[in-house]
């Protein structure tokens, strides 16, 4: 059994919080549950406490105390701990890259979406959210359990890992507009996306093709969940 | 010189936080605004203050405890102080209509995208989240500013201002695959999203062409600013 505590970046457990990204954990990543904690009042509808029996992960009743100790501010009737860990990304599949991602609720969303679009392979270059932390695994209603994710000191180590690919970075001076004509002719892509206030770094224009996604000059920029969205679905539907 | 007080839902004005939508403000619908709260520390690179002058706006200097009131937990240094306002619709364009949004930040970000696909006018079916809440015009960086926005008692109001627009009803269960093939003929289209845990009620299935966007089994949904992002520049893209 282990204990539910207020969540620490360098430490090698995290939690789900809710009914849905704590199924996401057990039906996904069952290997990595360590425990689950239920509320007294839960209604149990989705089966959880008899899952956790069938998979052998131990089950703490009556633990709407502890649960509250980890999300004093909203009403949470499940918790359920998990172990931090780095998948190793496939090659022959579309990568999403982010570089420098900021916001931890941002991060989850854009992980969301991956999950929703089939791109199941994202690379992390630091600084960046912390994709482990409660709010952004909410956020990302558990997807996060449904992909592999890595971190990669640079985008050195990762083009070193994955050589040859079709690159897209995504820039609002980019040199061609997104479009359908300009979908990539194999699965082996990556599309790069930089941090939410400053963009990608100037070097990323010749790392790939710099695509723009064409918008009005009322905005400053799209937010980052809403272009890596548009950039995920223009570019994969045709891939498959 | 209107004061800067924590806001409130049913009263006559709101404030922006920052000086980007403040400028926004200041920009697009100076006649809105009341009055600008200026922190004594406030580098105004942008000539906020100046700008103020010209258009006879008061500004408040040295305002950084009544701005700490209003915004506790943050660093903020521009506030201004505006009025609420609905705006008519634009019949020859295309509509967002929002039924029931439930997120004050989501509401924002779908602002702020729709600013960015040049969809200027946008009708809001209560219960919804507070466009005017500081929150959500933050999240909108002031793009509610650059757009008309009304709220509609229901469907059939909204409906009834504007009859004979072709429609699209974004829902899970929809009928055709959101494309560039379902592109509307002419500008006078509605795009329609429900609530982030709802949807769209059923009745909206035979409101117009209800469109479903291409996703995985492994998402729930999309998350509403997200599919109403892919939903508008799909279907804006040669709308103009």
């Amino acid at each position: 059994m282990t204990p539910l505590r207020p969540y620490k970046k360098d430490g090698e457990t995290s939690y789900t919080l809710g009914a849905f990204p704590t199924m996401e954990l057990l039906r996904c990543r069952p290997d990595l549950a360590e425990t689950v904690y239920l509320h007294g009042e839960f209604e149990d509808s989705a089966g959880i406490a008899e899952l956790c029996r069938e998979l052998g992960i131990p089950v703490v009743p009556d633990a709407g105390r502890a649960i509250a100790r980890v999300s004093p501010k909203e009403n949470v009737y499940v918790a359920g701990v998990f172990r931090k860990f780095e998948s190793e990304l496939i090659s022959d599949a579309p990568h999403l890259v982010l570089d420098h991602p900021g916001d931890m609720g941002n991060l989850g969303t854009i992980l969301r979406t991956a999950a929703g679009f089939g791109v199941k392979d994202v690379a992390v270059i630091p600084p960046a959210a912390d994709r482990f932390a409660p709010r952004a695994v909410r956020a990302s209603m558990g997807a996060l359990f449904r992909l592999r994710t890595c971190s990669y000191a640079s985008w050195e180590d990762y083009a070193a890992d994955f050589p040859s690919r079709e690159v897209y970075t995504f820039m609002l001076d980019g040199a061609v507009e997104l479009s359908t004509s300009t979908r990539p002719r194999s699965r082996a892509f990556s599309m790069v996306f930089g941090n939410e206030g400053t963009g990608l770094a100037p070097e990323y224009a010749s790392r790939g093709t710099a695509v723009f996604i064409p918008q009005t000059k009322d905005v400053d920029s799209l937010n980052l969940p809403v272009a890596a969205a548009i950039g995920m679905f223009i570019l994969t539907r045709g891939a498959e």
